[in-house]
């Protein structure tokens, strides 16, 4: 449980989201892919074309054993079982269910937002590929926001027990808020990823390829991923065992 | 049927191309995920666990109707039937079945010998997350290479009927090749996908990153996709309704 290396996780992370972001707003804003019965997919009416790729991603996902890991948290409830045993080691993380922490549903809704902001209005027809970078930029950012959530929070627990733990006890949200978070940390991540942003797109021919506003994806960070990210930590820290 | 549309959108896939492959060498190369008879996958001991993952994905895709396009060929065959119809227009192609142009066998060969260069020797039981990062970057140069293959050829076609039609006739394979080979423009591909790809790695943090050699990106594309592109055409020409 080495903080430098979960860091480094989360910043290997954001190269992650950045570049699912980057395909998906190849692809006009497509509005009809989020209303539901407006799929046209057989045996699926009243669902919206990206809820029904979202459930059959995750329905594989889980006979390939995802679910097993902990960052790894499903939208969707009734996946079916686990095909395969997965091969890497069980982390250490003292928790019952690691469902206990799952934030997917909060942060469908920060995603749909984030998908207004960034890709053109419009609609090019181009709906099952929208989709299918849609299904892959929100299983970018949830990993991010449960790795953060499961791993940080018990690295910090880890490295301060005491005080961690008498207020797990109390359930004093607020103060383990306050003892949790570090500004200066959030300030770094923040610019860090609107210059990663920025980088990444500035050898990008703009005749074909949409760009992304950098500073919408800070706010994204700011606003969404960050204190997502803190309310998980919170949720593993009040269900752990101790 | 404008090759300048054609040509910008090859372009673009050069970006998913190299982000599919900078995602797949975050992992070892987990030589066992590419054994037959190695899954540890219940129901299907035969493949190696990118086989099951690329049959799985392919078959969720059909049903999306992902392979009612030109561009998307599959691995697999028998796959299922598709469960919506696509929105985007039919393309103005002369040919009876786009099957007739599929590479996808030959361009496994490629890819797993391309992994074997660009990953990381070694095992770190990441073969889940390593297997879909194959599926999404062997889909990515499929894409390329077909896309390619069909519309590079068409506008060829139109562009100067009268030559190619009698060399189809003919079957003439080698004056079709020489016909539709531009030395220059391949060399200009494969200098900017090698820019490309140092530019994408250029601010990335290679304690927690891995990084590709760009020459090794370049050799693929002057080897394996070009002449594969190349080969499609050929084959698109001598199938196409003239």
């Amino acid at each position: 449980m080495d903080l430098n290396i979960i860091v480094a996780h989360l910043e290997s992370l954001e190269e992650t989201i950045i570049s699912k972001l980057i395909d998906r707003v190849q692809f006009k804003l497509n509005p009809v892919i989020y209303q539901p019965g407006n799929s046209g997919f057989v045996g699926a009416e009243g669902k919206s074309l990206f809820e029904i790729r979202l459930l059959f991603q995750e329905e594989m996902d889980a006979q390939f054993g995802r679910y097993s890991q902990p960052e790894e948290r499903p939208f969707n409830k009734n996946l079916p079982e686990p095909k395969r045993r997965v091969s890497t080691a069980a982390p250490e993380l003292y928790i019952s269910d690691y469902n206990q922490i799952n934030l997917t549903a909060q942060i469908m809704k920060s995603y749909l937002n984030l998908v207004m902001e960034i890709c053109p209005d419009g609609d090019d027809k181009q709906y099952g590929s929208s989709v299918v970078a849609d299904v892959y930029a929100f299983q970018a950012i949830c990993e991010r926001i449960h790795f953060g959530s499961f791993f940080v929070a018990e690295s910090k627990i880890q490295s301060n027990f005491e005080t961690y733990s008498q207020l797990i006890k109390e359930k004093n949200k607020e103060a383990l808020m306050n003892l949790l978070t570090r500004k200066e940390v959030e300030d770094r991540i923040i610019l860090r990823v609107k210059e990663k942003l920025a980088y990444a797109q500035a050898k990008v021919n703009t005749a074909i390829r949409t760009t992304i506003n950098p500073d919408i994806i800070l706010q994204f960070y700011r606003d969404h991923i960050i204190p997502l990210t803190k309310e998980g930590e919170i949720l593993y820290l009040l269900n752990r065992i101790i």
